[in-house]
């Protein structure tokens, strides 16, 4: 039987590598197909803390898919935020909270997205309704995702739905989420080896709008100062980076994870994000306080302007 | 409370009418919105008769949606075969079974897509999971969307899930399956009263795919030969309406229902089409044996030879 490949998006967060890891694991004990998680890219120290913790391998990495390849998307649709020949795969599902743009099949599938913080609180329903019972390893997994995209379940991405299967799976998976979920995070913050072209794609995402090509990155610290020493090497690796992509605007948030504020450095284009967030840059920077999700808080008022 | 408003496709067909109507029941019975179902059209006679026979008033019309409005889609979930100002809406659920193209939204949404023969089968399911029962006239209502789709269950979108809930809800409903099914779809085969330009239309979608713009539209009926004593009415009704609406092909199933074959009369662009179907066209016809199902017997064909 052919193998069918599960993967998230690119630049890969903790979400999307349990997310893969999760369904492959649900899929395999239903019984319904014979599937492989992968990952499209470099693994988070923060993704690598919580695999390490729960004691499962990280998924193979997977580089492109070939014309007419079965595959499952968790974590995303967006084609552009997908696996090398998407186009051309025959999409068998798709599990995701996120917006949906920029998809289409050319057949019927099975798409199931929520508007919760994070997929693997959608998979959570999945094992509920198929009767399958969540193992401890992965009721781990599954709380590291929410932990993570949810940003211990205080980020305004979070519903009381993933607060409520949050809670369950801390049982199952016999750990203390604040305790077990802030040294998660905190090892994700640990940014001394990247370089400033790496840490720009730590967590980055693009979008295209009205023929507006942007970007939007995130990376947690527990000090955006300590961060921003690097501010003139970053903001080249931004600009090289869109200059090579044809990008027009490049939004990074730095996100205090402690606090729960963001620093917003943007290259291109400054009037779009000045108009979205009602602010004035100095520097290409500006202070965003609440703000920690891009998903709620950046490209919704993005998108509005575009 | 604000309405939300609920409803299929234009040119609605029995499954979309139904779903909508029971969406609008399970929204209220779960107390999860305020909701009600509209229709983008004109109730066909096969709808009018399974909404007579189970004492069910017709969705009021909807012309259009102002931006912001709140909507849900049932069966259908491409922008062109929505209701007009469908892009400024807010659409906060899909609940569909057909392949997913053009569509987009700014925010996260409920979105339960599966690959079965029905939207009615999908909302089966949801009341199940929300532990909802189901009355005899919803039961009745869905049960008709799925006969209907399914052709009698004989379609080759017919999957075991839409003959399982068939058959359970054919016992909530209190009719016989088949005898109850033939009598609703033969009402449905009653022509008479159409223009050509009308009935060209009681089931007819718009596509659009690398630039080409087609229409498949489908009649069903008990003789081909009699529909076909209208040829040429029918081919200058389609010629008019490819001309108005730009189409470069229009394709036109005249299914028989009782033996399951279909008749296709096609205008422009005929080269893709005999591509599409290996065949070869006489008088802009060909005879389709075994071909009953627009989703899954024409439209992917077409597809991928575009």
């Amino acid at each position: 039987m052919e193998e069918i490949k599960i993967f998230g998006h690119r630049n890969p967060d903790t979400d999307t590598i349990m997310s893969s890891l999760v369904l492959e694991d649900l899929e395999n004990k239903a019984g319904f197909n014979k599937v492989k998680a992968y990952r499209l890219g470099k693994i988070s120290k923060e993704t690598e803390y919580a695999l390490n913790y729960f004691k499962v391998e990280a998924p193979e990495l997977l580089e492109e898919v070939q014309p007419g390849q079965k595959v499952m998307l968790v974590d995303h649709n967006e084609f552009s935020q997908s696996v090398s020949g998407i186009e051309k795969a025959k999409i068998l599902r798709v599990v995701d909270h996120h917006k949906i743009a920029e998809f289409q099949t050319s057949e019927p599938l099975f798409y199931l997205s929520m508007p919760v913080g994070c997929t693997s609180t959608i998979l959570y329903d999945m094992y509920k309704t198929n009767n399958i019972e969540i193992s401890e390893k992965i009721a781990g997994l599954m709380l590291s995702a929410i932990l993570s995209d949810t940003l211990l379940l205080k980020s305004p991405t979070c519903t009381p739905k993933d607060i409520e299967v949050a809670n369950d799976l801390e049982k199952i998976a016999g750990v203390n989420l604040n305790e077990y979920g802030l040294n998660m995070l905190k090892a994700g913050t640990d940014l001394s080896e990247f370089t400033p072209n790496e840490l720009i794609n730590i967590d980055s995402k693009p979008y295209t709008t009205n023929g507006i090509k942007y970007q939007a990155a995130q990376v947690n610290t527990v000090s955006i100062e300590d961060v921003l020493k690097d501010k003139e090497e970053i903001e080249k690796a931004m600009k090289d980076f869109m200059d090579s992509n044809n990008v027009d605007s490049f939004l990074l948030m730095i996100t205090d994870i402690i606090e729960n504020n963001s620093q917003l450095i943007v290259l291109g284009k400054p009037e779009i994000a000045e108009k979205a967030f009602n602010i004035k840059l100095k520097d290409n920077m500006a202070f965003l306080p609440g703000v920690v999700s891009r998903k709620k808080q950046i490209v919704p008022q993005i998108e509005s302007v575009l």
